[in-house]
């Protein structure tokens, strides 16, 4: 695989639009989001916007609009499939691919993209997680565009946010110089990838103005992805194209056992973009819209509040809660009275087999939480 | 009635104590306690402590050394007449009095003692709460053996508790000269009786040392109560008598419908104790022993943290406890994991239809919350 020439796209910028199609991996459980978000329950499925739709839900209204609904593709765990399919009842059955076992985001995005290049050679594919918020979906479709037509030029794209604070819970991408690609004013290089910094260093970031969030977005032609991923890990390519060959056959139950348990489980962010960032093949553009991972309750609770301190925000279909002098989040899905007394930026979780109390400034903690649980062997609440 | 004369016994001391009769008043519903007590779940029912024992079991278990558990009376609400009698096997069918609805202390104490002065004439009487706690049992048994005494010589006596610490939240007893009683040298008079009082009072209080709290404990002759509550309260007095006079016959059934609805509703604190210390009537013996009246979660937390600060009370027979760096109390009486991650001096109190969230600071303020139950209808979780 050569570095694309800037400026040279491999393909006429009007047809690259009409050649995307998005794929949507709804694997991850969410694990700071515990008791609420669980194996059986993972994060996806959960409204925690209060707008009325599941993440997922919120994740496939911003796409189908983009390419229409018959152009998206779901990768998920079979123990998901039924609540999936009722969610997106527009999902075509060719467009599920399910998971026997959780093998991290390469194999579920590679799989993907090797199944739909060998239906559409000249597929372009965009990865968008299951379980993210962006309220303006006009910016949204607006970069998404701009990445399709940089992924049409030979880059693997993605799309970085502009930051709105020195967040130490998301990675950084730090972008270099436009790419000058046509009809895609706004493609910079990426001159690398940073992980979750320390509160400095995402000072600096941001003050610097040339770093945005990594919102885990890939927009690319297929071809080119599956390019870049044989560079760093042919062994894991070669069981996806053998997964894909087989997919649309009578094979297929056959070859994902035997196949599927023996891929490396690892992040995309290491297997493609981090290598293409260092080989020049990254591209990023800027996406000026409100997005958020909504990784922890904290962050569910900056939702609600709307930007406003001191606020209480409640979440559950059932949540009766009765409060005095309280402020954070509670989310009620026991049906239960939830009473507060003077508890100030308390995160309160209650589902049937469990309950968790904490604040939001240790929202991220929980976590260790669930691996006490796990250690413990106590995996019936998680 | 006439000032009894300081060290002239109306009775020999030594048969003062076969006279004796213990009565639980167990009634209050403990509303700082909720969500664990309620209506149908009273405070008194619970095993506060970890004992193993509710707080009703750990007040007879104090009273029957002392006279035999053949003398101990028990009036309580006809909702709760099996869970006292399941707590109570040895407790006899003529010491249970019933009450149709709760009408406060002086009738449930007055009605007792006018049933058993028409059973034994020269009874003494001491009625004791049964939700408070006291360890030092031979401390205890001290005091109240002193307080028959001063009781028998014509006074009506109460046991004042050597204040530990500056508390806001019990009434003061202000002691003046001793007595002078024999056998009973301990036995002072009590110059005032003071409601809760702020923190600086209570300071000066505590340094003065001659205040003593007031654990609610009240020890007379029957005949002396009755006397004094027929000065303040004679029409409720004449109610109670006239329940007394029907109750070891037939007629019982017919008179407390008739009666008991229109008997006043009043502590004992204003119709007898108050009254009697302005007549000069009233003694106090000094209880050195622990007590406290568990009014509150944070006094709970207190009782088992014995002293130590950041450490985390675990209470309910299923309480599953995860904590992180957490302090306060938890009681679990869901059968639910609970997990606490970064909060200091909490309170969660966790029942199958009501959670509470609070901090141990505001643990007086609980009883807010039920008011608001109650004025919004939602009395089914009261």
């Amino acid at each position: 695989m050569s570095t694309p020439a800037a400026g040279a796209p491999d393909a006429a910028p009007h047809d690259s639009l009409s050649r995307f199609y998005s794929i949507i991996p709804a694997g991850g459980i969410g694990s700071r989001l515990w008791p609420l978000s669980r194996a059986d329950a993972p994060k996806f499925l959960h409204d925690l916007t209060g707008s009325g739709s599941t993440l997922l839900r919120g994740t496939w209204d911003r796409l189908a609009p983009i390419n229409g609904d018959q152009r998206i593709m779901v990768v998920t765990g079979r123990a998901h499939r039924a609540a999936v399919e009722s969610q997106l009842p527009d999902l075509a059955d060719h467009n599920v691919v399910l998971e026997s076992e959780p093998k991290d985001s390469t194999a579920a995005i590679g799989l993907a993209a090797a199944i739909l290049r060998r239906r559409e050679p000249d597929v372009i594919i965009g990865s968008f997680a299951a379980d993210h918020v962006i309220a303006d979906q006009r910016g949204f479709g607006r970069a998404v565009k701009e990445a399709i037509i940089a992924a049409d030029a030979g880059y693997i794209a993605t799309i970085g946010i502009t930051p709105t604070e020195p967040a130490i819970g998301f990675g950084y991408i730090h972008a270099g110089g436009k790419l000058g690609i046509a009809d895609a004013p706004n493609a910079m290089a990426v001159t690398e990838f940073v992980e979750k910094p320390a509160l400095k260093t995402a000072k600096r970031y941001v003050s610097d103005g040339n770093y945005l969030w990594n919102g885990g977005m890939f927009i690319a032609r297929a071809d080119r992805l599956l390019e870049q991923l044989g560079e760093s890990r042919p062994e894991l390519l070669a069981g996806l194209e053998e997964l894909a060959e087989a997919w649309d056959t009578s094979r297929r139950g056959a070859v994902v056992d035997a196949v599927w348990p023996r891929l490396e489980k690892i992040a995309i962010d290491y297997t493609v973009a981090e290598p293409a960032a260092k080989a020049g093949r990254l591209a990023v553009v800027p996406g000026d819209f409100d997005w958020d991972d909504v990784g922890d309750f904290a962050s569910i609770a900056k939702l609600h509040a709307g930007g406003r301190k001191h606020d209480l925000a409640i979440l559950g279909e059932n949540a009766r809660v009765l409060a005095d002098a309280s402020s954070g989040i509670v989310v009620g899905n026991g049906g239960r009275i939830i009473s507060l007394i003077g508890v100030k930026d308390i995160v309160v979780v209650d589902t049937p087999d469990a309950l968790l109390v904490t604040t939001t400034a240790n929202a991220q903690r929980v976590k260790s939480v669930v691996d006490a649980l796990k250690l413990s062997g106590r995996s019936d609440v998680l």
